[in-house]
């Protein structure tokens, strides 16, 4: 089977060319003290990064109406307070699938992260660990995958090479921490997708993530510097694409459209892999169902950040829905309730909590983090971490929720 | 029959007189690199039309709100998306009254585009042939229909003159591409409106869109400049309005009002031509109906661009009652069901799914396409149409929708 | 019976003093080309008044929510269409309490207008007459009362002495076009309120209005510039107010709090003349039949256009519940229906539609007269009141509706 | 019982330090003629107080959506008039808990008011007690509670030592005016709570107010300036709280955190005085219960202004809920119905009419006073509350409401 162009480089990248850095200001040794929220993170970033690569960083789709609504959506929960309630053993930590997290934060996958810092994903899978929270590299990670590893390894304080203490995401290893998630897309030849996994699994990810959402892409002329490339790939084929004259069809004539990756993939995935798969990219009940029948372990709900496609809904305004149907499968499977994770629009620990009270079992944080890793490497991504960790404690304390497994919609109120 | 100055010549344009060209840049040989969307082409567009020609072609009706109205429509619809469909076979072809189009994009009729650039609607119209779509040539073209027709041809590669390949409309021709449309206002003279009829005919013009939206008209002052002209009415009788005083009524009270063009002239159109028959201006089941009773064969739901009368609702909101009427209307004849189009606030491919999956079967678009003529002339305007056609593509994948036809509201979600 | 301050002069001016008159420009002598809207004239009006006196007539009571709410309430709705409707016999007349106006804009009462123009309310009302339409000259008006009558004369093309052509608002005279009305506070002194309605009757004013919504008010600090007075209140006695201090109640401590006027001075009123009376500033149903039950004629719905208190519903949400018990009340009765006018916020000829369609009988227009005042004298007034009945005539051609009779909720739709 | 850290210093000020003080603008001596309304004060504070101080006093949590929805909420509903209405008895006196206020402005708790001005509390207290108005110390304030009660006697004009006139807040003393109420946090060590209750009786506070809605918090580094400091608090322990590490949890990890202020230490309070109880930050019906369970007297709507939890509810809009849950709860215990007060977003008398038609006893002003204290010290609050109570009186003359008893939801519409 090989896949069309479009689904394996959907961040619209062009082989290596020059790319002008300007005068970009160095990384930060520490965070500076004016930094409140996640948000702050946005202006010390962008003169530390190249115009065009904060440009893509920070790129929606079309009007970017869908990344608007990304973030207004959790602007129309109030979070209803508790006074006077006990806090003694309250903590923030969550379990997916047998993997403890510290607390429900999980890096999200994205591409070429030397485009923000020359650690790029060594840093901050590395901050992701030390934390306690999670991570999931991109395929096109600008470091290899094993590196990746290797750095998150020290995160967690365990030696550099994978024995014991890896989690391989079953029963067997549960409520233990665990290292990165790998993501997946599927790439043009099924040998190359099959040697990704294969990879990851012995660099001891304990999870794949596959991205749904980005089927088709249109580009966007973004040119990546000499120093960055997508360095798992480096050993795959590269087609040249046909480039369509205006009067042909755009995507649809495509000559690979046909073996654009369906459901018969995922269920051939699910089939060479023993690691716990994601779907990512899910926005529908209806895809929620269909996924859970293909085998899949847990659903992350999400847009892709408005970054693909303009006029899809914000995330969580259909993540009840989703819950709601895999709440309603698991029941009828007799079987635990698989994770159900959001991404698209967190900027806050309120936010994280709101999307938690709403049936999420933890959230994905992509560009603030990447402006955080961009400020100040792995010091800044950790301190990220902490900042909505920190917010999201004494939003816990106001709804005097002392477990995440206590939060639900009775403590929001429709704004 | 004579008809009353208003709507012989709604878009209010004085006779000849001179008309400062400024320091208008020259249009561009090619598209630049920075336009990914259609609004793109606005500020490339500005600086290449006079002033006051640029002012006249955005020019909206009071407050502009239903010209707001009209764009911000679209945002109330999300998408929802359907992963991992097949997309093999997908296509975005339309078929209207037997005209095969490549995808649903129609350009609007829109005045002198001799004010846009220099080709005025001779680009347009070769641009939107050679993409495989619809056209609508005004009346108020400021070149004869006949030289539009002839630029049609040679962007469908046909010979100039018309033969065996013109399409006139019915079912025998069916399925087949075709020439441009042509757009009548009724002249005060109904002599003249059956000669720029009979001149459409004979210049394989496929259909008429008689616009009815522009009852009466209130000055505003734009002059023409002198190279510019109402090609197709040259030699048409031009009678002085009387100017009124400020006492007087200053619409109700002009000597033609009585004649002002009502359901007969529609019902004698229809007996005058064989040419198939849309209505332009059409924002209610109501008036729908009544058009239909009248043998009009298709609707375009519109409120010219806002530009007439600011308070009208804008097109989308209507678009489903109209759909509604005109299906149970064919359902009680028997019939198959008239085409219904849109056009107002159409800025994305996306934007135009949402029309479809709402009831339309094509959609138009105004000025955005005169913003690309200003630019590039015929290879802007190409380029404007590709760029809607490869967004539309792209939010079919995203939705799982191979085929216009399976769009439906299903594929929508009130935001 | 005497009356407290507050009601006696709510525009809040202090006795005579200096106020600077800056560089104002002079007024035009004609209208200049680029008016295409009513609010195109504040620009104009803005360099011809003087500072102080720009703010004093554009000022809103608050944070200016009611003011804003009166014009957004018309964004709510949108009028809907009738295509190639017959428009033969279409008029925009109107008949109030038996006094026919070619269309239903009546200048609302303004105090001081010579703050806009050297000849004041005698410009203003000798336009409104000249076209047709209604006035309302405010007690506090800066030329006389009787000088404004001859004034009106002038603009009906009348004889400067009142004659038999005055009407005087019963059945008699019914269905033929009349003087102004006149606005009355009630004094302080009974007997001052009595000579105004005396000096009214004699000069031929067709109605009175009583204002009723501005029993109190806050002082601003607006001091008139020495050549602007209260005309008609030359020879009424003048107290000077107590000061309070800052301990004290600010209105409710006020010694002639306990005489403010209510229902029982209404009743006097109506005893005390044969002139119609329309109360203003009702905005709900319940004191709309408190007013018919005293024998008032007409209603006015207003807030007063947001100057006195901010916070109250804007006037066109009202409107049909006020409308709706008038008209449940003259079904009682057996009686006609007594018309309801409504103010705020309306500035264009749609607005004034879409009242009608709602229950207006007719409406007043405020602010913006002044500012065509300030910048053409009656020309100016003149033009304004042609451009508002233009664009009511352009809206009744778009939804097919000849005559303002016809007009009703079937034409709008709730945006 | 020790108490942890974030509960004894919500506003988050670090042990003296040095701050700038820039040029700040002395206060005036008087009111400038263009301080209209409450905002006004902002620009004429902003100036006059050091930037970090000002800052300070303005801050809000988070991006400031609860701050923001505070305000709007009351632009939520609008004002029903009834005209000509009797209103000679009118008054805005309230009884609180047998403690009769000429209006019902009450000034919030807020700290270190020397930031502000150099008499701080001294002077808002003693400008509340002689506007007949209520007025709550911080446990924080920058005055020894002894001072700022001096103070207050002064403003009430009574003799500077306690005497018979104090009024202890039960049914013996009941409709007098009296002395301000106490603010309490729960300190670390029960002794010194006690402590400050025991002070605050012996000054002749006539009520405690325990704020219960900041149970933890997050640093944001204010510094307070050498002369100002908590001067209430001067004797008690100050512990250094440990400094977390990036990777330990922020707030739940607080060795203190197992003694925060819960239920019980509200019933603890309760048995230590006789003085009447309000709890400050009760949002929900709820937690309204809970507290009157425990012998609270008063209820308090607040969300601390939005400044320790931004996504918190706005408190306008959760007021009719707590009122009922009250007002249940006297009837089934056969009491009376014990007084909800609301505060933020208030900023004009309408405000405050609004809250108080929707249950509100009486409201507190927070921010708008300290504007005024550092505009013009004493002089500018009592303006400030003078101000609020004119547009109280105002509305409720156009509301045709004589006594705030009468207000209630029928006097209001949603907007």
């Amino acid at each position: 089977m090989t896949q069309p162009t479009p689904s394996s480089s959907p961040t619209d990248v062009s082989p290596p060319a020059g790319a002008t850095a300007g005068t970009r200001l160095p990384p930060l040794a520490q965070v500076p003290p004016q930094v409140h929220q996640l948000d702050d993170y946005a202006a010390l970033a962008e003169p530390r990064m190249a115009p065009d690569a904060w440009a893509h960083v920070n790129g929606v789709a079309g009007a970017g109406i869908t990344a608007q609504a990304n973030r207004a959506a959790y602007a129309r929960w109030w979070v209803l307070p508790r006074v006077l309630q006990p806090l003694a053993d309250a903590s923030t930590a969550v379990t997916l699938l047998g993997q403890r997290l510290a607390h429900p934060f999980v890096l999200a996958p994205v591409a070429y992260q030397r485009l923000a810092h020359p650690q790029g994903e060594l840093a901050s899978a590395e901050a992701a660990m030390a934390l306690g929270g999670g991570c999931v590299v991109s395929t096109q990670a600008s470091e290899t995958l094993e590196d990746v590893a290797r750095a998150a390894r020290r995160g967690l304080g365990w030696p550099e090479s994978p024995g014991a203490q890896t989690v391989h995401g079953g029963e067997a290893a549960s409520n233990q921490p665990g290292m990165p998630w790998f993501q997946i897309y599927f790439q043009r030849e099924l040998a190359d997708t099959l040697d990704l996994v294969r990879r990851a699994e012995h660099a001891g990810y304990t999870a794949l993530v596959v991205t749904v959402d980005a089927p088709l892409k249109l580009r966007r002329g973004f040119v990546l510097p000499p120093d960055v490339d997508a360095a798992n790939l480096r050993q795959h084929t590269r087609m040249q694409d046909p480039v369509p004259s205006l009067a042909d069809s755009p995507l649809f004539s495509h000559p690979l459209l046909a073996a654009a990756p369906g459901w018969a993939d995922v269920a051939w995935l699910r089939a060479h892999t023993t690691l716990p798969i994601y779907l990512k990219g899910i926005l529908t009940a209806h895809d929620a169902r269909l996924a859970l029948e293909q085998g899949i372990d847990g659903l992350i709900v999400s847009n892709h950040g408005g970054r693909v496609q303009d006029g899809l809904p914000p995330t969580l305004a259909m993540l009840p829905a989703v819950v709601q149907a895999v709440r309603d499968w698991a029941q009828a499977q007799g079987t635990r309730c698989p994770p159900v994770l959001v991404d698209g629009g967190i900027r806050s620990g309120t936010d994280a909590f709101k999307a938690i009270c709403l049936g999420a079992s933890a959230v994905l944080i992509g560009r603030p983090y990447i402006h955080a890793l961009a400020t100040a490497g792995a010091l800044g991504v950790a301190h990220a971490i902490h900042l909505l960790r920190a917010e999201l404690e004494l939003c816990m304390a106001t709804a005097g929720c002392a477990q995440l497994a206590q939060a639900g919609p009775h403590l929001l109120m429709p704004a």
